[in-house]
């Protein structure tokens, strides 16, 4: 698998096996067979392309995903307000296309992160992301995460599921005490009952807004999103 | 060093050698004495605390900081945008209180993350929060990085300075082809500036809002940061 | 009445028989006592002060509020949204300290305006507002609108109240068809349940948020309201 | 000129001399040819079409428009800010298609808005949108405002052209003491060069973005201006 960096930032995934084709010309097969990261290398009209070794972004941006895949701004925050780091203990459900989970078992490796699934079709997709880009850290279950959680001890459990409130007595046996609970919803009635539900915890509910600037015109880009989902952090106190 | 929250989620911060006296009563120290995470302890007044496993955010909660110390959600941007995980490169300036760098280190580690500071003061202020939070995986350098960059190969470099632009050609010689110059600025005019002296790069400018809700109530508190910083994220594709 | 603006811009409101004391100086009676709007004096200090004419946001800067008073980007889009204009026919519930509807007569004026409000004591503030600024088509009724809407034919209402829902009926009898039912409120579980009690009309709901910026720094202040209130206009298709 | 508003408040303009198609079928001519505002037909299909009197609202999103003709909202935030009303004397540059003269001029009324433009085409328009709403009170000179104001003692003055800055010597002739010098501008740097050049004026510089919520489903739509633009209040206060 190779990570090229066009120019303009955009990026290209191939395997190295044929020609590039891109709207800046061709990159040649005999080119990109011997490349690796650092190298740059040109089209046949003379635009350059370089060779990268790839990241989590990038493997986000090159992933199959769904149309309401969780944002990268989303996941940063998951990541942050919680704390964690290499070796924390994380359970995530539902896996979904697999993004929050793959970013945040970038952040826990070598330490295995378990995501809970029940449809098979989208196990499958994620499944397929997680091993093109050789993230070798994930379990994916097939289970109910609303019937219960096997893990203990935990760090952190994930929740991008339409009741999250039926994990609440699962996740107070699976947490450590001072371990998060975080939920991501995009409508508030949902944090709602998710919060009102909530007993030994406590909790904080935010939504993230960013903002791209066009810094050559001095201006923000009217296009923006104007809401993923809230993001409800919920820290167990007692059992 | 103790660690404990309250019901309303206050943290408090102990040596737990002598009392600690807080609204909700006194804890005692013969009860803090053997007190170890996932313990319950209660006030003279039967208030619960509760001993937790401290995480960064525990720490950068009860770090000494300055005024205008970089915030969590941007610390959160820069990481998560950058991508980096356990054993990446990263070299931050300057260290001011040390937060951003305290933020990067725990995901770094085990590897050691370098930070600049020419200022004695504020490299003192950061030592103090280093040790006082046993985070050992920093090393500070009181030498201005409009100097030079001595570290080779990096993932990451992070500026918060007045004068950015003057670490991009000592960034260019320091950084990975595919890492990333992340530069933080109040002002758009910095980032003007320095995005105009960009080469060899693509670049993003973002800026975050986070908004928190009182779910309670059903509406978003009206206390709100307007604005922290500009996050530019330029990623070296050329030398 | 005299309204004066110092070099800063900040506003003062004096009947002129007395010397104003300001952190500048002290503008002296005599000065004052003959001064009209495009003067300029100066206070002992040399410190300029000008007299302009005043307009309804230096009624709404000086007037008695209450803590939670409408602001004035909230107002902004109450007129622009419903499309009034001099002559508009607008009552508005409950009065508070009658800020709204200040400005809105502003805009309707010469047609009245008729504001409804329950507590004696907010309908004094009100009165002394109005008075004070010499706003006369503005009638403020001591009833309860839940009960009923005396007028007809309306091309606006608006409503600041804990239960707005109760309105919906007497709203669909009062206004015009095409004439817009606007409810401004600072959860949004009030604005659910109004919004399902809706019927006959169609709506939508929005919240604004402004923020200022030093343009001497470059950079947005970082004190910013987060909120203040959802506002839905529901326009009448159908009694 | 008939409006009517659809069941889910879309907005059709006729003229009601021939058959209305429209996806919920078709409104008869016979129909349409004696309606007035208060009525409502039926369409073939049953779905019911509602006559409205027209406001500003209405000719705005029937108007003809530029892309970045200005929104609602910063028109908006323009009037209530500059705190005009019915009588009000305002100069407005450039036209464009006329939209914020088209608003202004709505609220002054019956008081004549001047607005220069220099481009004949868009003043063809700009007289086309007037007209067909019969807006009478609006007067376009084909007169660059560079070269200067002919109208004296007005009350605000509102700019959204790529160098406001060459206005201001002309627009502190033309203002009232207390008068607005108000400037729309896209880019942050124009609005730095107009601040930086503004003498004799006390301003603030604002943005303002609102966000839409979908009541049904209880979260924000995610389709939201990120940028329209930056908006300069200055107020005179010496010549």
């Amino acid at each position: 698998m190779l990570f090229l960096l066009d120019e303009k930032g955009h990026l290209y995934l191939v395997k190295g096996d044929k020609d590039l084709h891109t709207k800046y010309g061709i990159v040649r097969r005999e080119d990109l067979k011997n490349a690796k990261p650092g190298d740059m290398l040109k089209s046949h009209l003379g635009v350059k392309f370089y060779l990268i070794e790839p990241r989590i972004i990038d493997f986000l941006k090159k992933c199959k995903r769904g149309p309401q895949a969780i944002t990268l701004k989303d996941c940063a925050l998951i990541a942050a307000y919680s704390g964690i780091k290499s070796g924390s203990k994380v359970v995530d459900a539902g896996t979904g296309s697999g993004i929050l989970a793959m970013f945040l078992a970038n952040i826990v490796y070598p330490e295995k992160l378990v995501t809970y699934e029940i449809r098979e079709d989208f196990a499958m997709i994620a499944r397929e992301n997680f091993s093109r880009f050789g993230i070798s850290n994930i379990e994916i279950k097939l289970k109910n995460i609303y019937d219960g959680i096997d893990e203990k001890n935990l760090d952190l459990i994930t929740l991008d599921l339409p009741e999250p409130w039926r994990v609440i007595p699962h996740a107070k046996k699976a947490l450590k005490i001072g371990g998060f609970l975080v939920s991501y919803s995009p409508s508030i009635s949902q944090v709602k009952k998710f919060c009102d539900s909530l007993s030994g915890f406590v909790y904080e509910t935010i939504e993230c807004l960013t903002r791209q600037w066009n810094i050559e015109t001095m201006r923000p880009y009217s296009r923006m999103l104007g809401h993923t989902g809230f993001i409800t952090f919920a820290r167990l106190l007692e059992r």
